[in-house]
């Protein structure tokens, strides 16, 4: 940590600080500049040091030189992490795609889409049973009811499933039936929703918030790490900017951030992060090319008709065009797409074809 | 709701939507023009109809006529509403002060906090005994023993108090305490938590979300209102922007949005909207100029050794230069300040002063 | 400036900081940390510098000590500087007011509005003759026609008058006839036409880009301070954000800001600032409240028939109505409205009406 | 244009409005809602009108039908647009990569970098010999003998050269060195400029300003089509947003968004979008899955000594690194990569060797 005087600042003030640090349990350097001083504190314990220096007389600020986190971060630990959602590994190798509609609204419409969604390639099935809605007046979600039938398509279908729990009240619920948990944009700072579900061990699918920083959505993971799970999955999917030609912007740049950074696992959302089918495609391509370990995308039989986010749910066919475009970029950037033959079997054909 | 066709759309495109619509429950009204159609759509019952249409052929985009809010809105009601904390009406003429610590931390603290802001004319105090932190590694907060200390000092002292709910399990404790309950910025599209303090019927201060829009807090209100509790006031405390001079953008025109659109009390909160105590002073004053019903003020016995939120927080002296400051700048957009002389006494003698 | 090393910097990689450094003229102090070591270098000479440093390997982070700018700041000039246009004072005791339409149309027009905010208490015209529009469309301006229509009305109405230079061409003959060049926001970073304007010796008016930071636009003021210039006035108009109620959302608590960094004068323009005449009058209020020393206001005689921001000017009886609303909240500050007699008699009656 | 009444508007407000609308040449036709009317008006000629009627007594809104567009659009043009470069065609299958300094600073250092992208594999040299510097104490460019040199190492080294104007008055002498003028992100609205550039007739490589939104940057592209030049290449490089981790975010999702929109080619900035070099490679192989048909990348003979923007500059080797990674990706979007014999050679080896 460094304290920056103001050029003003006297002996007496420079000195009163450097007594409350070594107060605070700190070693203090100070470096006389010719018209500031600064003084270097080491031994960064608290959060909370720097609100306990900042209203001294004669300082201008201070300046964190640590991360805000620990267990998150690559200094820690070098190598990648890799998080298994039912059997399927997020963070290796091969590129994971989840795929599925936002809601849970039936049974039919949901081994509908997961059937769709696994023959197109995707390994993990999502849908939401509880929905957080802007609107009141909106479909909420089946609640349980949605679950049961996610239980049910996954025996049927075969694939684990994500779903999102957004009271700390359904958290054990959600728990009991779902292979990963995911942690939505507008809860990304619910703390106590981030402890709780953190303490159910099971995966934690984090989305970025839509004001969050990258360093701030790397603290909610860290609440979790430190509620004792390893199992977190980051997920862009776009900040709030002031361009309104796409519902969010999506920041592919934090991908990469996340990686020099972070140990953790990052996927991107596509839907959410541009509104738009149309857009889905283009960034879903992108995402992978900036180095993403997998896409989030909804999908839904028949998106003219869905309850929530029709125009930026994909239909089959459309969804199963993307994978068929994403593989051969995938394997330009090194990367495996799932286990199935499908898609290195397309990715032939497309290699071949150009 | 307006239909609006691309260029090329098709006469069988615009049947299509029209019988679509048709389907759903509205009249629809064609206007051809030179290149593009629209068509008009009466009878706007559900939120989730847009979804519904703006995935058929021809279909450019989807403008919305009505508000999505009804039971914040000043169409429905054009009253201003005034909402009583412990005794306290917030949204008549005077103008209200809620003031304390950011979060208890002792109940010497607290009292002496108290007292202060008492003093000085703050008639609602203020103090967090669960606090939502950044980081897993920061005071998180008191809790019960915190909510205690608040009831214990407004015996002792005579003000009511707001403090926050963060978590849906422990809305019914902080109901049992406290004279209102606040949402904060990170919680506002916590739906889950707005229907759980809204169902107490509290009074509840509804913060703005750091990336909301306007119509995204009046629809949060919504949920509340909805809940059968009419008892919300709407408090502005900044939104993230690219500047960071300030902690946050303290959106001012807001309040005078919010009071165009709804009938709802609305407050300013200059504390976090800023983030440095140096700004809090002549942001109150704007917030008042402005048009607010009220203010939040964070003001600590010993800004320096608070747990949280030092930088912002007033020293009680500070607080009490502010209350005379703010006397005049109230009178002249024609509102008392509170009901004690104190303030009357101060606007004389800095009218007077000057 | 300080150097942040990363944990795995080796001690070579801290000697070839520190000669790089000495290299470029610094003196330097490395403190060792348990994790990280930082160097502090004395004799931060050039803006390049760190560039120069931020590559080499092992190094984090480079933390500036000193502002970039120097000649606005008021750690260099600590009284205020007040700025004379056409013999009005701004920037010091009395708040002044300037107004007039968006772009002159007619000198009928500039004439009707030119009385109108002379009789309601304004002491400074404007209006534009060179317009920058977003739309190629749209109307560009009268140009020199307008520049002698804006004389002319100044003889006839006896205000000085402020108007935009758009283009380093047009910089001279601005000159000619004008008291003040404004330079808009979207010039705010065109370097050349700073440079252009400031050697005209005559008060510039720099409006805050919608995207600068504050420390951004106080180096815009730098280049004119360094051309030789020290008449700057500035001009906080709304930033932009992902608000869509409002055009724009003023940012208030810059005032503060710059009154703390600075000692140009600033004003505030609520006009483009909130983009909607209704919200035009509580932002003014704000803006006086917050600390401003004038204000810039669009008036237009007939705001449905104008040529050019109808929606957010102000018809001249709600310009006046605003007027008597600004007269006490600038008494409540400690601040005159200017030097006619007509403000104060308004404040009184206001005062003694409430 | 629909115009949205009021709910309280009566009918005489309506037919004020529709008047209005008759008298400057528009059809009208009211739809009458169970709420509010809305007012259909046919003929949407000039982009003032809405200006003209929003101050109308009872009008709620103006909802624009129509693009504000036209030349750049794709509806009036639905083929790609195609803009040579000194004989580069950008815009078409091929990939194009603009590479080089970020400043001109001699001859040597142009030289070297020209030759280094060139055997990498870029096809246009950039390089500026105008810069526009937020500090005024930053280095400034080398002006005119900067163009010199661009066009010397032109000929040794036979790449076209794109270069920045930043002022009309250069416009003349840029354009009678450079293959292709580029305008600068923050002279994206100096409209004059644009209008100066485009009279050229020579490639306009149009950067997006920091805080525009797509359409905006489209009607900036509109008026140097309406200047009446048809080759501008437009230029994705980051917005401003909140996220400090970066310079700016990248908003790649723009790409695939001004595809639709218009038919003009589209190439991406990484260097500034991101402002660190460890990012630029990511995000080039990302622009090219989003869609773009190019790239501008900063690469420095020895970044750590450039005198602009080092920290996001290449080394040359880096840079060879990142052509080698871009040419499975462009291949797997359907794309060659430039003329040359040694990218597919690369891509071949790439791909073979995973």
């Amino acid at each position: 940590m460094i304290i920056v005087m103001k050029p003003g600042a006297t002996r007496e003030h420079i000195e009163a600080v450097s007594e409350r640090l070594v107060e605070l349990g700190f070693k203090t350097h100070p470096i006389y500049g010719q018209e500031k001083t600064v003084i270097g504190a080491i031994g960064d314990k608290k959060a909370l040091s720097s609100e306990a220096i900042i209203n001294l007389p004669g300082v201008e600020k201070i300046v964190p030189i640590m991360k805000p986190y620990k267990l998150v971060s690559r200094e820690l630990k070098e190598t990648p992490t890799m998080v298994r959602v039912g059997g399927v590994p997020v963070g290796g190798r091969g590129l994971v795609v989840m795929a599925g509609p936002c809601a849970v609204e039936s049974e039919e419409q949901l081994l509908s889409a997961a059937r769709a969604v696994k023959a197109a390639g995707a390994q993990i099935l999502r849908g939401g049973a509880f929905k957080p809605r802007t609107s009141p007046y909106a479909f909420q979600g089946l609640e349980e009811e949605g679950l049961k039938m996610l239980a049910r398509v996954r025996e049927e279908v075969g694939l684990p499933f994500v779903t999102e729990a957004v009271d700390t009240r359904d958290v054990a619920l959600v728990a009991e039936y779902a292979d990963a948990i995911q942690i939505g944009a507008r809860n990304m700072q619910n703390f106590r929703l981030l402890k709780e579900a953190g303490a159910t061990g099971k995966p934690i699918l984090l989305k970025r918030g839509l004001a969050a920083t990258i360093e701030e959505w790397l603290m909610a993971a860290e609440y979790i790490l430190d509620s004792g799970n390893p199992n977190v999955i980051l997920c862009e999917r776009g900040i709030r900017t002031f361009e309104t030609a796409t519902r969010f912007t999506l920041d592919l740049a934090a991908v990469a951030v996340v990686k020099e950074n972070s140990h953790l696992p990052v996927i991107v959302d596509p839907s959410h992060g541009t509104g738009s089918w149309r857009l889905v495609l283009p960034m879903a391509r992108a995402a992978v090319a900036a180095g993403a370990d997998g896409l989030i995308i909804e999908v839904h039989p028949d998106p003219a008709r869905a309850l929530c986010d029709g125009p930026q749910s994909l239909h089959p066919e459309t969804f199963d065009r993307l994978m068929g475009e994403l593989a051969p970029v995938a394997l330009a950037v090194g990367r495996g797409l799932a286990p199935t033959g499908v898609f290195l079997e397309k990715a032939a054909v497309l290699a071949g074809g150009k």
